[in-house]
């Protein structure tokens, strides 16, 4: 089959075509003919040397994968030849064929395509997982998302408008901000004129957010502690302006603050299970009505997986999507 | 009546007495004479001119009384007139006569004098409400609580060794380590001549401790995330060694830490009152029954509050306290 690998650690470029063996899938694993890869920042970071695949993952990119089931391992027990799924995997998405754990596949949602279907896995289980689950969002609550044109974003933005939260988040642009108010944000602060502190302060009559979902880290750790409400809730999924930076943890303390994080790369197949679940019984249905949507910003052959890094690394709004087989 | 004021931000010789009038009890409130009252260190920090009183508090220090009900106010249910109470207040202690709220106020364990009953209230209070409340510690887990020796260490020392944790600690000097383990501790770090984190990673296959109780903070902080398990809980108290410093958050996000901390004494008066019930129902009979026992430092007259505070600055090991009209 073909494949991207990565040829050595570096930019775009070392993405480069291959060919590789089908993979054969293990006990509890579908096998996957791949009609659509979701391109997503882990892959970037992998791609630079700076995120190397956990231990028994595939040494090729990619998260997450839609497409049809074409043979199933021992004791799989719900998917079965002819399914179309979508499904999380630590890798080896960007490729014609990707085992994937059964319990890491979702179906598609009613109406959905290959490559709607693929832009969901990464940034929902990561979304639910950690504003629903870990930082317990709960309806009435008020919501920060920083980067909320990101697939992380976008998604972010929906889900908790539909579970009933306030949302603030901050954007790079206006034009990006008011992508960000369509989708759903009651507030979007354009992060290059105005300072996120004050805008969410001044739209929370002082209080503060509840819950805020970072992915930016540096400068932003210690602004988050200030932009945070009494007993806000702080969960760290990135660190793209850097993970070490000079705090003072006062306002943790009398903010009675929760400051945490998650990666899910790593984590043992039962929990993203658990995850999967929860998304097919809460949220899939709010896909299939149309009142939750991924946002894809441009679809490429997998041939050109290099030009989605540029484009991943550059400017863009929603996910970007690989197609195999495609022109 | 007689209390300690403090004449001006300083050193412990700023504590003076001096008369003030007998507080009136407010509504939910009773009046008590004061048979002993506890020493802690945030009495030092407001001395200091560092932690300024909460509004509507006392501006006399002192956050702990126990002593004899003499006047009852406005809808007050449980107490009456003759009962002898120990609790926590939001400042006043240092005097012949304190008003309580009668939520924050509990009884005197089975066989306890005031002495021992005065010794609690803020200790058991904090402990309770910061690792079994706030960090969730569960039997079978591994407790890290640094200051073994300081009221709040022998503390959660006991506590957490009778609610069925593995407890390390730190101290500093080996006597010091040979007391925590007569409380209970499986370990005691002298921190002066051996590594923490090194040690409770010894102590633990690798593993680290669930929860953390910190009051140290400065580069406790960053060897606190060292020294944290996988989804481990750190709650910050206090500073002692400064709030300000550089970490590195990649672990806080790999082992999926929660850092938290909170502080009591500005809390609304229901708070405290369902801690109160709480180590009423959980605690109190522990304190009956001996199986935990708070640990007595020195017992001085009410005139010596500037004695007492120098010697909560030097080398104790347990409670420091105040006994009013002792000669």
């Amino acid at each position: 089959m073909t494949a991207i690998e990565i040829t050595a650690p570096g930019g775009p470029e070392v993405l480069r075509a291959t060919t590789r063996p089908v993979p054969t899938p293990g006990p509890g694993e579908v096998l996957l003919r791949v009609e659509a890869a979701g391109v997503n920042r882990p892959d970037a970071l992998q791609r630079a040397g700076a995120y190397p695949p956990p231990k028994g993952a595939s040494d090729i990119p990619g998260l997450e994968v839609a497409g049809e089931v074409v043979a199933v391992g021992d004791g799989v027990t719900r998917w079965q030849l002819g399914d179309r799924v979508t499904a999380l995997v630590t890798g080896g998405g960007y490729a014609e064929y990707c085992a994937v754990p059964e319990g890491s596949a979702l179906p598609f949602p009613d109406g959905y395509d290959a490559v709607k279907a693929a832009s969901l896995p990464e940034t929902f289980f990561t979304v639910w997982s950690n504003v629903f689950d870990r930082a317990g969002l709960r309806a009435g609550e008020r919501f920060l998302v920083h980067g909320g044109t990101s697939g992380i974003g976008t998604t972010a933005i929906q889900l908790a408008k539909a579970f009933g939260a306030t949302v603030y988040t901050t954007a790079g642009s206006d034009e990006k901000c008011a992508v960000c108010r369509g989708l759903g944000a009651d507030l979007a602060v354009n992060y290059r004129s105005e300072d996120f502190v004050a805008a969410v302060k001044a739209a929370s009559e002082g209080k503060g957010a509840d819950v805020i979902l970072d992915m930016v880290g540096g400068s932003y750790i210690a602004r988050n502690h200030e932009a945070a409400a009494i007993e806000g809730r702080i969960v760290q999924i990135a660190f793209l302006q850097g993970s070490k930076v000079e705090v003072d943890f006062t306002r943790l303390m009398l903010k009675r603050l929760v400051h945490t994080g998650s990666t899910l790369r790593a984590r043992e197949p039962d929990f993203k299970a658990a995850i999967a679940r929860e998304l097919e019984g809460k949220v899939w249905p709010l896909l299939s009505a149309g009142s939750v949507a991924p946002v894809i910003d441009t679809v490429l052959p997998l041939a050109d997986a290099a030009e989605a890094h540029r484009l991943l690394e550059a400017d863009h709004v929603g996910k970007i999507i690989l197609v195999p087989g495609a022109p």
